[in-house]
């Protein structure tokens, strides 16, 4: 199934997953960083999925097998057994969903669900209780809107997305006009689109565009507690981590991979292929296939340089 | 209706807004930063709202209209789109709503909202599906309640203001006593306020006073995700960007601008007029018209002179 | 009750709790923090805590009450105060409950909540409005979910926790492989476990494990908006200030003081009764006892030396 080679006992049967530290007999676990080695030889796992050119420096108790990419294999392992969980299905009696929604085939509506009108639901969309689902909004096919999740009117949501509890998707853009009294509200008439295979963590939030869309591309992923301020467009297959933001009208390219805590700029551009390491603030344009961290932000050997260098700077100033 | 002069073709008619870059025919749109003004020339906008002292280098296809401040005619017009959008009215059936709580007229109550004993509402306001407003806390006129806010028992809630999804209002404050065997919990007992015109972004969170109340004036905007600790008392009129936070007890004054993930300490006193950069952290007392950035926050200027300094010192360690 | 010792007029009467600097009479005040000593002097409360080792330097119009610990002594009062409010109890005929589920003595289910197949709940527990209690959780005795907390399938909370509003228990953990075309989704198959007296701030996210449980130890305290990623540990009685966040598979022991918005990475370990810094980030393992603070995090010493080095780089680039 893997396409992977066994060494060891092939007869050995699993039926759980754990880390190689506190896996038992039983466990099928995994090496996908070499940092960890050394613990393929003290562990009690049963069988332990490696890498094809894992060379093995001690006795291994385990059956190892070999496969292209380790975590690669263990997340069709996962993925099998994650469709064998039970599938949530049917439409509650104690939702609100206006008239004149269709409902396809496989729809499952939890209890509280609220779904406003004119709302488009692809095939085995799963809209979990309490979730809210503003007027005129478009669910793609197979996608996931978890527990409590609020979606503005008019946003357009892809195939195959997850939204996890507590997003909140499409609320205002922060824009106001200061007059000597206060500040005036700049209506924010946009929505927000995010493409097909897009998982959005608990508690982020992607605001609406002033006007015209807000864009999270398709396959990108944030993580939790992250902010998307309106007229932002990230491209596609990026992965920011947790509760990092990014400000009003910044443009974000693909295949960028960001640390937690990482702040961007409004109205800035970042290319593509982009490493950014954790809270770094980014406060101007950023081309591509740069490896950047600090605040502000630059090569991550510059900085790590100047890490060392401040903390000598007591024998300079005794100079 | 703007008080602004036209030039070019008066006739042009349009149905749209769109930024300069984007902008086709049948589009408004602005030139508020210097910074964009070559995009006017190239714009397919039918029409830019552009200020009063523009001066045009080359031809313009789009007619321009002059005004004052382009940003807040703008803000004019987007009112004006958004008053025409269909208000939500009526309170669903489905909702709780504790007996004794009067219903002004106006009143939106969607559906699975929770209204507990006591609770005060004003005219024309909109609480919207799944929000939860808990026992005695009042709501002044006018004011929106996006679906899913929480409101605990006892918050105060101003005049004209809009609190976004996941907004959180009045949890307790992180107030702990140590002891040996770990920590006694300080009960919370006071509230939160919100003046009047307050509008708070989506997943923000208020903390209640420990006894007393965390106050939020009047004027003041919340942008997402960010943290008001217990005790806070924060002035009128301040901006405040995604994902700050301002630790327990901390006065700030009025007209403050702050950017991102801003940190406050706790028990400082913050004047007025600041601008204060993403990403800073303030450690200290700050005065007023002050403008600050860093970790901890220094001067702008010093601060741009030390990145330069640090990038420098290797040339430095090396004589 | 408390074992104090009162100085002055013992037949005072108060009514309510104050801060010293707002204090009215019928107010009863505290000094914690001997920062604040002078406003004992002004202020108008009618009794005053304070520690047994307190010398007025001058008159004090307020009744002293003498207590080992006043903040101590004020969070027992305050739980006094917090004991008499009124208890939610019963459950709201406009709820879901799935068969089968145990209703114990105590119990109070709010309107709307959703609580899930084969969810077992402890006595005493309050189930706020709105909240969902997925499939297959656990609740300990006298636990407090408040309104709107969401709680994923097979968590378990343990006994007197209190979850606050927004909360996202057990959401899936940011695991992706990368492919060709995009990032593959790694099933996120665990849980999390709450041990017993934890309390989770205001739209807190803790993700579920990856396999086995991520957790969080008793007695330990998170405030608002903190990150905790998949497969963390954390151990007894640390407390984190709101916005922290802590990257995957991180173990952190006990008796931890973190401030705001700090980063912990993935991967590490740090030991206990550490105190870090606010916005600290923490790339490494960290042993016991220190004091850290800064990006990277140093000794907090050597942090406030390096800041007035870097101040004074301008006269040493001037030599």
């Amino acid at each position: 199934m893997l396409g992977g080679r066994i060494e060891g006992d092939a007869s050995v049967k699993v039926n759980n997953f754990g880390p190689l530290e506190s896996a038992g007999e039983g466990c099928l676990s995994f090496l996908a960083n070499q940092k960890y080695t050394h613990l393929v030889y003290e562990s009690k796992a049963s069988a332990i999925l490696v890498s094809e050119s894992f060379q093995a420096e001690q006795p291994v108790a385990a059956s190892l097998i070999r496969v292209k990419d380790p975590y690669e294999s263990l997340a069709i392992l996962l993925s099998m057994a994650a469709s064998m969980r039970p599938q949530p299905s049917g439409i509650d009696p104690n939702t609100y969903i206006a008239e004149g929604v269709e409902r396809p085939e496989g729809l499952y509506v939890g209890a509280f669900a609220y779904i406003g009108k004119g709302v488009k639901i692809g095939k085995n969309v799963k809209i979990y209780p309490q979730a809210y689902v503003g007027d005129g909004c478009e669910i793609g096919d197979d996608t996931i809107i978890r527990a409590g999740v609020k979606i503005y009117e008019g946003c357009v949501i892809g195939k195959r997305c997850i939204l996890h509890s507590g997003v909140v998707i499409g609320a205002d853009g922060f824009g106001f006009a200061p007059t000597k009294e206060g500040y005036d509200k700049i209506p924010q008439l946009g929505n927000v689109v995010l493409e097909d295979d897009v998982e959005i963590g608990a508690n982020t939030t992607v605001d609406c565009a002033t006007f015209g869309s807000t864009v999270v591309g398709k396959g990108t992923k944030l993580d939790n507690l992250i902010q998307v301020a309106h007229n932002v467009n990230i491209g596609r297959n990026n992965v920011f981590a947790a509760q990092s933001g990014i400000a009003g009208s910044t443009h974000i390219g693909d295949w960028n991979r960001v640390g937690g805590q990482v702040g961007f700029a409004g109205h800035i551009k970042v290319g593509s292929n982009n490493e950014i390491g954790a809270q770094s603030g980014i406060p101007n344009n950023v081309g591509d296939n740069r490896r950047l961290i600090g605040y502000p932000a630059t090569d991550v050997r510059e900085f790590a340089r100047n890490v060392v260098y401040i903390k000598r700077l007591k024998e300079l100033f005794k100079k």
